[in-house]
């Protein structure tokens, strides 16, 4: 699927793309709800959203809407799943079997939907061989390239410590991943043929400090 | 320390709040690396951000350049630490010892800084008792109203199944916790008298997907 005569895909923002996300788990409840259709007014009041600001979001992508009657929930939705590419199955591998990693393999909120987790790699040879929560069993890291090339690995994760991560990165590119995900906390030199994005958990700490500090009594957000 | 006189904190988006960690971030290294003054031509320039969005973000808290000069480095850090809370200790509290709060508890990219992680909680008599790597002893959630009071815990983060936790963030507001953290996949009915910030892990999955399905040659970005 291409959008190219909309936008270049190159000027899309994360931002925006976060959003779809959003509005991607907005529709879904809806279905689940029976809502058959809504518009963008309504979508913003219910969920705490800009109505303007989805308008401007879909728009890169084509026209959903009917003026005046809103939006098919059910079509919309499908519409969202393809943009995001969530119609195939995407095969993810986790570098690293701490805690961090095992969670991720077995995590409600990230192995499902159209994500399959699909190895854990360690270089501890005392991990090599467990079995971790959920059914996979740990690999060696110097599996990897055999590993991403016969499970046609989409998307790698990062779970090491920092020191080793720019390592696990360049492995992972090197052996074809084309997407990679990075829990470290460090700063990887990224290579061009590789989306990478940083996942920096501590800002989220960082924001509800920011709030304690201004504004302890205000009002919950979700 | 108020800001009141620049702008109501109510209207800061919790975007411009995430950009004043990266900045922070920024500045961090820059001054490891013996910067003392930048402008935000050069901050944006270097780390790939926005120069006019420096200069916005930062004006909500104050005049903090000299025109034609830039910022200082030192100074600059200090006030984003005042303006974000972290020249305090924040105590932190996990409910939920699984693999993901045990994670937590000890990671380096969370556990760091301003942030101290006080106590672990969990539900199981299995897990309540037992050390955790980084040190700290699981203890039973039936604990967590005095543990709350006791070690003065600003921030509660919820690691548990997504079914029990809006018993938990109930318990958290009761407690007296004006900061929550949630990684549940959980929609969780809000409080008013306390933040809470919903972590979605699988949106990062699906951004990446995205660049997978329209732009797979496109360049790394930090």
């Amino acid at each position: 699927m291409s959008f190219k005569r909309y936008i270049p895909v190159e000027s899309i923002s994360e931002l925006t793309i976060n959003r779809l996300s959003v509005y991607l788990r907005c529709l879904q409840q809806l279905e689940q709800e029976g809502t058959t259709t809504v518009s963008s007014q309504e979508l913003a009041d219910r969920f705490h959203l800009n109505s303007a600001q989805i308008r401007k979001d879909l728009a890169y992508f084509g026209e959903f809407g009917i003026r005046g009657v809103g939006y098919n929930v059910t079509q919309l939705r499908e519409h969202l799943v393809n943009i995001l590419g969530l119609h195939e199955e995407r095969r993810v591998l986790v570098v690293g079997a701490g805690n961090l990693g095992t969670a991720l393999s077995h995590f409600s909120g990230f192995n499902t939907g159209g994500f399959r987790i699909v190895a854990i790699l360690d270089s501890d040879p005392h991990k090599v061989g467990k079995r971790v929560p959920g059914g996979l069993v740990v690999e060696s890291v110097s599996d990897l390239p055999r590993i991403v090339k016969d499970r046609k690995v989409h998307i790698g994760v990062i779970t090491v410590p920092a020191s080793s991560a720019q390592k696990v990165y360049d492995d992972l590119v090197n052996g074809g991943v084309q997407a990679v995900l990075n829990f470290a906390p460090a700063q990887l030199k990224g290579h061009p043929e590789a989306k990478l994005k940083n996942v920096d958990l501590k800002i989220n700490l960082e924001l509800l400090s920011f709030f304690l500090t201004h504004a302890a009594r205000m009002a919950a957000i979700g």
